[in-house]
């Protein structure tokens, strides 16, 4: 059921493309559809609302939306979508990506983000989550998964042989 | 000109009102027109963009938006028009406003807000700044500030005295 | 296929009940079937492994984990299951839950942590976030969520009417 | 009659200048009048005051001022004033430009400063705002304003297609 | 020859009082004559120029300055004297003091500001660090601290016997 | 009785090397039997687990957990051992190790962390407490760290020569 | 051998004995030999300084150490001695212990304290991390420790099924 | 009668030295005798405690002293001596100089310590603030720095100029 299931990746910046990027390639790895968008809450907002309130309709099962500074890009989707939405906060030049992270998080009650770490960390760990909640019901990705978890088990067991 | 200018003051929930009072009881003071509305980026998010796309239609010559948290109130409001917009930074329960603060003030190059202190004191600042704007042009307003720069100077010199 | 969909709630103390009362009370509103138990990464690790190795064999689709302070729970569930894992940082009493955020959040690559805001409104919207995943592919949790959404609107709206 | 509408943009050091260029090249592309000066509110404190207690008289409709550390410059113009007045807070060697955010942005209730982004991206931002004052009265740069906004929605979309 | 010393208090609000008290108690036991001022850098400018301007010849030795949130007295009056100044950060009700102490303490070069501890304890430290200052050349003074450092290697010594 | 004493030495990733050299060379140098470990708390929390229970009856004495971000190994190891555990926080790209220092500090009751300084200079120190655990009943190692206390002594003075 | 163990809780003032009051009833529950006093790094630092000098000789095994502020208790034994010194941060008014943890923590090389959480937590775990250090090589508090480990997952089991 | 007063510069290691030449710099340009030292609070804590017992006596008016980190060097010395103390916290590689500001800063009443800004700037100011400490009494001081702040001025005019 789940077999269409596609996942959106988009970002404010074509700047935050180069820590998006460790989604994406996740994604294409695990053979999951997705589609790759610009999309800013502060200059294009009418596009984001569109795109939000659109998304489920579209074909999309969740959201991943990266954003800096006054990130309010997850949230903003969040309020006009009821699909999942992880948030990755980006790094920023002076504060560190401390004023992403809080941006993104302390949403208020009703419109929750997940969201995972900073920067490209957490770039990759959103597609993972994406995988993760699509591997609910979907048996073919939970497999995949397993193989993930099991081949980290094996890289720290063979980094300890070297 | 600017006789017949209106502020609007909006907040993201009732929960702010406490905090904004102090902007709206100066406007009161001021005789200035002003609006108040409470206004959500994430649970009401159409009225949201509808009200700032038609602020400066609708009479609005600046809008003052409170709000807490991942506080994307004043920029959103921001990012549907081109009228001034204050953000004042609700003080929170966990973090002390230094999230609203961030949320708020981090935005992106193209859509600023004129971002004022975390909480009543921010309220209270964001509308003599709204004076302040409204008085470059307006004499009437002008006055009333020197007023009140001089009242100032003599609070301090009577407590001084006492 | 959801219909089973089973929801676990777990938390480091049971100081951290009156936090996640907050997304127990919205799993039973909505008829998600959950389980509550407090399981310490620290003070019962074993029984914590166990817990998450099976806890999709246990017919549990998702995982939320609230704890405080060297907030370990998630993480640690999250390294022993592919299910996905919802963090909630507790507020602490000195640093107000700035370590419970980062403990839970930076996770390394390959083992993500959905997190969510600190706190009570975080543990209202990891139960959302919850929702929202189910809903992905059950119907009758989506159409719920549509309706939340627009009690969302319209509470903001009758608060501008009053 | 905001024709002669003049904008002050001043800054603590000749190290600022690399960052309150941002500011001038904007003020500049869209034609408004502008001076630029060095004040301290630390090492030239008498021709700080002079210049704010007459700016007005000066012809000047704002200013914006940016100041590093202690950055005690905004503030003190404003004391002196009652245009608005526009505090860019610069990003410091070692604190990021949290010290002067704070520092700028804290003002007590009566003496407000509009406080926009730590560096580059808030010197833009505040001739932005700048213009976006000037543009409450001003047909001309409200227009100019709305070509900016549109282009930002086109640079997205733009960016969406390549 | 300092036997005629004068220690100047000031203070941004009388709401600093409480805290300042605590300097001004110090001074008084130890028979250093002080006049207390409030002196606001951002309401009441002019004075706080002309206080400092004027504090060496009119006697003073040195200037204890408190204040809050983006406090700037310390450093106002350090850019009009080349006495020294002592600056204590108050504890604020949002951001526990952190903002007052950047403010007072990240001063650029050319103008110090000698800044103690947040709070009552740096109120304190403020008076005390200014009989060591005047006890450089008065031995009255240095035998008085001498008193004052034996007392307090008792105060600790007979809390351990009880 | 411990002439035996053996430490583990345990870091979460192969990253951490360059960091916990500084603790292994110091042991390398005193002669201290040890062993090093990749083990993630999150990528192989089995092989962690397993190691932690066992490390007393394998001859440890004590052990060394270096590891950052959300830093849960050495907790982790601490929950299943009552051996001394000390956490070397890593220095991270962009919280600079403040989420791995308060992830391994903040311990709950009952399960403590010896936390030692971000980085380096908490790597080489790690090593020396647990030269000074040692010690305590070991007169060799006392003995030793006699010569390293004068041997500091001595580098200040001869530093103060040159 | 370690029959003989004898530990010291020393602490900046007597206002610290509420929290380090903890860190006693474990010792004492556990019927380790142990002195309380109150010592100063800044008020008294030669009685501080003797201590430490002493400590192994007048047959202490470790030192627990706590202080609040600028807290250089802990440091300033660990320089004077070799044996292990384990630093409590307390809580403080202002800045919650932040500052207390740094101050203990970011020890130079050469002179480590192994630092625990802040406030009453951390002086209960300085009890439990000094039961670990006897327990190395005390037979008798190893047993009592596996006692409590097994307590704790008890305590945790207990609670789940009330 | 100040004629003979001679500063003490001491740091913490020789990595402070390109740092605290700012301040020694500053003292020979104005012709002030001054002795530089390294004095380790936690290498050499004797030879620290001894050195400042011996400062009065041995003719130093003040001290300044930079170190890092657990910065305790100020600290320790004004627990010895009734001198004024000045502490310049030194920048640190992970977390900026924000642990030894507060390491400096935050000291219990009754031993303060004069903080001033983190680093190089910090260095320059505590030498002029050590003559304006001077200069309280001594006329020849007192004007070389009249003629400092009047090349402040002076110097923010002449770029202004250009």
């Amino acid at each position: 059921m789940l077999k269409r299931a596609k996942v959106a990746i988009i970002m404010g910046s074509d700047s935050d493309l180069a820590t998006m990027t460790e989604a994406i390639k996740i994604l294409k790895d695990y053979g999951v559809k997705h589609e790759v968008k610009i999309l800013s809450a502060h200059r294009s907002p009418d596009d984001t609302a569109k795109f939000s309130k659109n998304a489920r309709k579209n074909g999309f099962s969740l959201i991943i939306a990266g954003a800096g500074g006054a990130a309010h890009l997850a949230g903003i989707v969040a309020s006009h979508t009821t699909l999942p939405v992880i948030g990755v906060p980006m790094e920023t030049k002076e504060l560190k990506g401390i004023d992403s992270l809080l941006s993104t998080l302390q949403m208020p009650s009703g419109v929750p983000v997940a969201t995972v770490a900073i920067g490209k960390t957490g770039a990759k760990n959103a597609a993972i989550l994406a995988l993760e909640i699509l591997g609910i019901t979907d048996k073919a990705i939970e497999k995949k998964l397993d193989i993930l978890k099991k081949s980290l088990v094996e890289s720290v067991r063979s980094k300890n042989r070297s």
